[in-house]
């Protein structure tokens, strides 16, 4: 996967923050994902299908989930509950569906927002695929951004 | 989601579970999920977009994982590894992959299979979207089937 690919979503993550809850999303380390495990309880876990495919998992303590979903159905939540799961997921979706946008060549579409919630859940990708990992700071507490994408060939010149 | 949706994925589960691993699926239950438990430690995710847009979730206990996986690899295997996620990922996209060609009219593609691991770990669907659960037997122990579709409007009649 190559890493411009990530830059579209951690602009969108960014952007969802400031705009949907008013909270700056501060980019932290780059990494490609050397283990599996989810280093949060709630994961939104969302696909992408077109001229490749790929997922998105954004991963969340239970404190920036709860803050993040009080903020979005504007009062205020102290537990996980069906509410905050629909924030998760939709926020998800948002950070998605305004990354693809930027990637017109691959013609994106994306599917359903699920959340994965569970202490040491660990979300694998397929071992040809690398995700990339970004962490970010926000003044609630951390996050976790995923991006795999499956190999796409490259193209062969004549 | 309607309920006839679900069929072409039993019907692609059976048949994958018969050709690739010779190990009959026998179906049990089928129940509106009720609540978002996964029974089982293993859980391949897999997302379906195109005129609607859906999840398949097909969950395992640790023994059928190592069956299936020592079945495909064909060669014994008594650990949770990356061989064996890999060919829960498969067997999952084989699934969703199979039953997209018989629901033509929602022109579904498939996204990247993700293998979901841990005790305990919930798969959560948007709240407007009931999916449904099917049960199987098989030799091995049990597995679960899950697959939600968000809803789509019904077409409106002059």
């Amino acid at each position: 996967m190559r890493v411009e690919y990530i830059n579209p979503f951690v602009t969108s993550l960014k952007n969802a923050f400031k705009t949907m809850l008013a909270c700056e999303a501060r980019r932290g380390e780059i990494a490609l994902k050397e283990n599996n495990c989810a280093k949060h309880y709630v994961s939104g876990v969302i696909g992408l299908s077109g001229r490749t495919v790929g997922t998105v998992v954004l991963s969340f303590s239970e404190a920036v989930a709860l803050k993040a979903a009080s903020t979005m159905l504007m009062t205020e939540t102290t537990a996980i509950n069906e509410d905050v799961l629909d924030a998760v997921g939709e926020l998800t979706n948002m950070v998605a569906g305004a990354a693809k946008s930027e990637l017109e060549e691959f013609e994106l579409q994306v599917s359903l927002p699920n959340v994965v919630t569970g202490h040491n859940h660990e979300i694998h990708f397929p071992s040809n695929v690398v995700p990339i990992s970004i962490s970010f700071e926000t003044d609630w507490g951390p996050l976790t951004l995923e991006v795999g994408f499956a190999p796409v060939p490259e193209p062969v010149c004549a």
